[in-house]
């Protein structure tokens, strides 16, 4: 399974970068084609030290050339553009093929 | 459900990381009771930029306390007192619930 990981550092006005982001960013990104699950963090701590993060969500594809397919699509493009709009914090894309290692 | 998500920075020597890490370290971390489940990346790329991570971690229990709980017994203690035989880079460690907003 194909991940994207995206860590939104802290926004200049967390609580309008939290309105934004459910109010439309979910509806967009949910559009996305291949989109198989969708996550968000609902509360982020650190086990010590400051949390480097607002906000983290995951979005899992079968694989990269899903992924891809997805952000070249207009859904994709959509949700990429509407990035701008609320995230004022830094946002690092990480794309990772997941392994299950239970055991 | 509960997830601890841990970020390693880039290690001094990652051949050695990757090979403690997947002889030493997924043996210790998978004996932390209450644990449901544990992925790893198994390669890392951004999709645009450097990659500031050499490794993620995901490990997924049912609630804080369980975390807690894992991390306070003897297991956790072997597991975080292994971090320091290879994470010579950074190592974050994020908690979050996990918020499923697929729809």
């Amino acid at each position: 399974m194909l991940r994207l990981l995206v860590l939104y550092g802290h926004p200049t006005d967390p609580d309008a970068f939290d309105r934004h982001y459910r109010r439309t960013h979910i509806g967009l990104a949910r559009r996305l084609p291949g989109l198989r699950r969708y996550t968000i963090s609902r509360g982020l701590d650190a086990l010590q030290g400051e949390v480097p993060y607002h906000l983290v969500a995951e979005l899992d594809f079968d694989n990269r050339s899903a992924l891809d397919g997805a952000l070249g699509s207009p859904e994709g493009q959509a949700a990429v553009g509407d990035l701008s709009n609320f995230a004022t914090g830094s946002a690092t894309f990480l794309v990772c093929d997941i392994e299950d290692v239970t055991g």
